[in-house]
């Protein structure tokens, strides 16, 4: 299969254009991609740089590269405009009906998506993933009082990860706590936990799913035999409705799926916006 | 000043649009903005709720919604189209003129982007945050061997949130490691990190910023004093230009503006795609 190359241009990190144009790509299956990214074209020299880079693909006899820009300033863009590539701009398509909408001009300054100049909610992002990393797995810490929202279930139930995109993402303030023996066999989880009750959301998932996912970690033992997964998740779940803890099934969820999920069903707010 | 409503929708978990519009929003820095996300929209009863949700905004006498979509069917799309705010869909930007550039018909299946479609691209996202979270701060595993870049760096340089961010965005496996006073004292680095010279990448931050984030986290003692962030850059920084390891500032940068640069200076590839 021919592949078709698809440029990131921005004149900051390239997250905006990466993410718009997977979302874009992802509907033709057919085809398939080269990805590269061309992020901080804050110069001139870099914008023609850039050109000749998209130019040279062309030259080597390969179907015509799509671009997508994220560029800010129009001197750089009309630069880039220039290439032989299908050019997208989320900019030209966008910017002029919002600035109609909203009676105001926009300030043409690069990179104030994915940089700093929030100050503030960017350390809400650092402070949240800080107190993801310090409250995983029934970490030392326990501050659940300041949680914004406290995930349970089994071990590889996808609590870590989901718990750090939060953070990262949202600088939602997510704890995890790992649902073990201890719980199995009461059937009760701990005090400091039910003081927080409002705030747990649980995590389930599928036993053979499961199943896999431990067996990479540890390929023998009880850890991953069908009866100790199967008899830790019907436990899991017990524990789930005696409490009336909202759940979901994360088997055919990404962490992205899972995130959003439970910003949705508990209308915990997003601290942070990407 | 008045807050306009922006709402982002999604069929899915509502990432693309939320990114999008955050760029284009940063653009208007006179307004202040409320941001909804409205995320599985997947049937039509949904499609006419959210269109409710944008309606009862406006009937409040606040001004007249803005609205980012990136839901793929059409027919929900039409439905919220009819909504009084102001409608800007990716998908009717972008999609019409990549369909006729690839030649494809899009597939018009929704939540492709941020799923498991890719299943194992999902999977090695998932085994680098493992993976990070093991090799962090020069954690037990040290497992170097399949590093694609290994960070070092004073504590509270931003090695550790930059790790996460490039596992979890990008796949790419990243271990850090903390400089500390074996390093400072000897002016070396140890054998099993020399072992691995060409994988690694400073951090550098300035001494006063330095000293702000340690202060939050112990705010007495030598840790954050004056004297003692300053020794710790300058010997930090002796051992970057001993060895020629790459560095970058940190002071200005996000992490998201900090993983581009470094792989964009490395040339590390990035696994996956957001």
């Amino acid at each position: 299969m021919i592949e078709r190359t698809v440029f990131f241009l921005s004149d900051q990190t390239g997250v905006t254009a990466e993410t718009l144009g997977h979302s874009l790509l992802t509907q033709f299956s057919a085809k398939k991609f080269l990805h590269v990214t061309l992020p901080f074209i804050n110069t001139e020299d870099k914008a023609r740089e850039a050109v000749r880079t998209i130019n040279s693909v062309q030259k080597s006899g390969a179907p015509r590269p799509i671009v997508f820009s994220t560029l800010v300033q129009g001197e750089y863009r009309t630069i880039l405009k220039e290439s032989n590539g299908l050019y997208l701009d989320i900019f030209d398509a966008f910017l002029e009906p919002l600035a109609v909408e909203l009676q105001e001009k926009p300030n043409f300054e690069p990179g104030r998506a994915h940089g700093m100049s929030d100050i503030e909610a960017y350390m809400k992002r650092i402070e949240a993933t800080n107190y993801a990393l310090a409250n995983d797995d029934g970490g030392v810490s326990r501050n659940y009082d300041v949680a914004d929202v406290i995930l349970v279930g089994v071990s590889r139930s996808g609590k870590t990860p989901t718990c750090l995109y939060l953070a990262l993402q949202y600088g939602v303030y997510a704890a995890n706590y790992p649902l073990t023996d201890e719980e199995f066999e009461s059937g009760k989880l701990p005090d400091f936990l039910l003081q927080q009750k409002d705030k747990l959301f649980g995590l389930s998932i599928d036993p053979d799913r499961l199943r896999q996912i431990r067996k990479e970690r540890r390929p023998m033992g009880k850890y991953s035999s069908v009866q100790q997964v199967r008899y830790e998740l019907r436990e899991a779940d017990k524990i789930f409705r005696r409490y009336g803890i909202p759940h979901v099934d994360t088997t055919r969820f990404s962490i992205e799926e899972i995130s959003s999920r439970i910003l949705n069903s508990t209308g915990v707010e997003r601290r942070v916006r990407p």
